[in-house]
């Protein structure tokens, strides 16, 4: 069985839709992940435990996504030593996503979070791609590949756009 | 000696210049209070033993003031059942504020921040001794002879203020 | 019959639907509460007497929602001692819910507004539970088990997650 | 003894600066005014007074000049049927102008304030000479004078601008 | 016939709904209006011409609606001297109306334009109104009878409000 | 002596320090140019037959710099077909840049301007090398040379930056 | 055949319905275009390849246009020493297309991009007919007339408005 | 000699005083690096090679601070497979951060860059620790150990707060 070296989190099972982006580029690299909500707000204990063991559990990173005031992906990074990616989404009770982006993203000194785009939960995945990549020669051929792949769309959209 | 009924706490000792603005409140209302840093940040578990034993350790309200991604007031609140007073503070890594505001205000439904203006610390004091009055009638006196001179204020500042 | 505690006012029924959601917590807690319009721009003199009046009518808090350039909440504070919660909608005719939100939480020192998120009427009515609840043990237990069943929540949404 | 016509208010004396641009305007324009501190927020019934006596005594418009949550423009509109034109002040505890922009501006339907740019108390002077203007052909001479040396200032510019 | 005392123009027709909402309220108070499309990026010498002659055709007002980068109102305001009220129009190619209100409201010492809120074309005609009515008695009986309707609409409705 | 190519205006001298960056650039391109003040809002009459006459005149390009409600630019883009370089201008009454940003570069179809940076001067200058380069070789070798020092002064960058 | 004066790119085939708006008036001003997808982030070198050639293939312009964290403009800018002139694109992905328009308009000084508004390729368009019509005097007379052409819409406008 | 494992880019010299707090970071934790300028739109050739030769030459991160339309991390992000860490720097002509801000974190999907806060380069070093700590136990017990201490300063911080 694989071993899980990503824990995705979110702060309410309505960020899932957003949140599986990451699971699906982590799949495509065969990496393994586990996926739950853990709100800070509604359980911080549970959010607290999650942090707290995840390292000795044996996962290498967490991507945590929330909305509003988001104040999960910075709580669990203060937390554990493990890189946090933060994903703000762009929820119903949010100001267009600027407060999810701002109360993610501006986290003070010593406690980085890395953040990404609203809503930008695959590209969340892909860096939990990069991460592992980094002392890992096939992660880094597949990530090249993918990369031709996206340079090959471009081709693609070109052979098909119409001149008009 | 007098009960601590108020915990004012900020995320660094950089904040208490504009703290201490509550506490000139409180001590004018001869009200118990206590004083400290708790980073949610760099001492998480401070942060929630703090909030975890305030009702238990007989405080009423809690005044909490953070910039940045201010995280700080909210998982307070998600801890306690106590009522938190927020503190956006227009911090030097803020962005002029609107981070501190929006991660401290835009909470999700369940768990309430009571929030006061960017830097109004004054006006978190004045909560915490609204709150207390709405069952202490000496206090509410106070806080009417409070409104009474802000309105003398008024005339004063009419009788020194030169017509051109 | 139920002593009335909690005044909910607003700036025009078109924030009524936002404004219920307060009902809702006051009535799951059995709190007192009235439920009105009041304009403080088209009925003014209303406004001041409903303020005014407020303390002596045996109200303890006021819970006060309006959009665009919204002044209830603010002018109740500036007449009232007592406390009043700030809720900003983000109506048809506002900018997306800024003015809102910057009209009712920036307000001046010495006259307080305990602001809530923009359209968070729950949690202005959860802020009308804890005040009581700092003087009243069964309030703060009800709001323990509140708590305790929003971690529930939680544990609940993650028994039915898919894990794709 | 000249008829005071216009009725100059601010929320604070620390506005005087920015809001004596107003009496320039007028005493250049030869129109009587009063100057006075009247606070929606600390002394309401002052502003109720000033507003509902105003059009008794003789005013024909306000000038309202006000920070941060700025109210003051706003609620004395609801209570005169005179013409209000607001002033948004970038006071100390203001986020840069926009909380007071956006508070006075956005004044639902049927309450009109005639709002001029931030610290703009120069232009709300001159309003203040544009509508006596519309009855009154002396003062429209006056005021076509007036951009006739606004143009001259351009001219003057131009002669004086070194090419480099 | 009755005089035409208001010049209603929009950069294009598309924003005439919004500005429809002055000539109701103009119609209401029997004011005389005229209303038309004066683009000051598509006919700039049309604009021009409609601001110099405006006096002379004996206008006394003018309201001036646009939307994105908006030229209109302040433009008119550069050649007459007649007070001009200025609508920020939330056009398709605006962002949000946040550049309709700037580019309006922020105009330069020397030339005002009285600006109302996004879509605020209603409180635009109420402006319209209230400036002759500072020497007309009538029209200001009217104007305090249609704050008596505002008040006695607050009135409705409450007595409609479902308590829940 | 030398064909005037570039007309560089702004509305008010207190602009010049900003512009004459635009200046500095075309001095050394060698192209002439002329810069003069030319306000919409104080000399419209000016703006219109300046940028009436400017294709006459012999102009190729408009740099139009302004600041807050920054009607220049687009008005001067209203009348000529000439193309129009606009510099939104942070002058000391603009929202730190924001107003003017907006108000020059959120154009109507039709009436493009050329919208660059805040204070963006230089780049201005540089757009106006870059439109007569489309039809001169020696102007394009310039713009090559110019960039290769630019990528030079990066090397020297580095030879001089302390590694710590 | 018709030289190629003109390259249009976008990030995305998703962008082409906003980008053909340059292309129709391309077409109408009869001036040779090339459409393509060239994307900063997904294809890099055809990127850096476009832009080294453009000048070499005779282009004249580039207009790039794209959203979000938009670099294709900026870096294209960056290579060619062609005018290029940058389309804000309010993408799917966008912050309502702030990011689009900042990471475009923004550029440091030495690399300048021609910005149009949020969405604006036609007027993006345009710049690229009003470039070569510096020194094509037919197309200036074709310029000339769809000003006239613009202002006659105005006319039409006027005489199909209802005035109520 | 140690192995470099962190490029550390900036896009100019000026930005040196904040991206040097990264190096801080890397010399505390004795990780190797190295630190130029490289811009993207001054020196895009370099910052080609740079991005494409970083993964050869042995680098397992890249740091990329800059201002404005900061385009540098996006651009290497597009070009590496290795892990990108953005800075956005407040410079002079940025607007306040926003800017840079947004023009690095709202990358498309498949090109992440892990953004911190504005000027955040000190927690730009510090992820450039946690990603190499995922596979190394002594680092991630000197995360642990800089958790201590950063809890430890909260601690001192309490012990020398004046209580008023």
């Amino acid at each position: 069985m694989k071993q899980v070296e990503v824990g995705i989190i979110m702060g309410s099972s309505s960020d899932a839709p957003i949140m599986r982006q990451a699971i699906e580029v982590l799949k495509k690299f065969d990496i393994g992940y586990e996926f739950s909500v853990v709100s800070a707000h509604r359980s911080p204990q549970r959010m607290f435990d999650y942090a707290a063991s995840a390292e000795g559990r044996g996962l290498k990173i967490i991507i945590a996504g929330a909305g509003g005031a988001a104040h999960l992906p910075g709580m669990v990074a203060a937390i554990t030593t493990l890189p946090v990616v933060g994903v703000p989404i762009k929820s119903s009770n949010s100001l267009d996503g600027w407060d999810s982006l701002l109360s993610i993203v501006q986290m003070p000194g010593d406690i980085p979070v890395a953040t990404v785009g609203v809503n930008g939960a695959k590209n969340a995945g892909l860096l939990a791609v990069q991460i592992p990549a980094t002392h890992n020669a096939e992660l880094r051929a597949q990530l090249a590949q993918m990369k031709k792949e996206n340079n090959d769309k471009v081709t693609k959209m070109n052979e098909t756009l119409e001149q008009f």
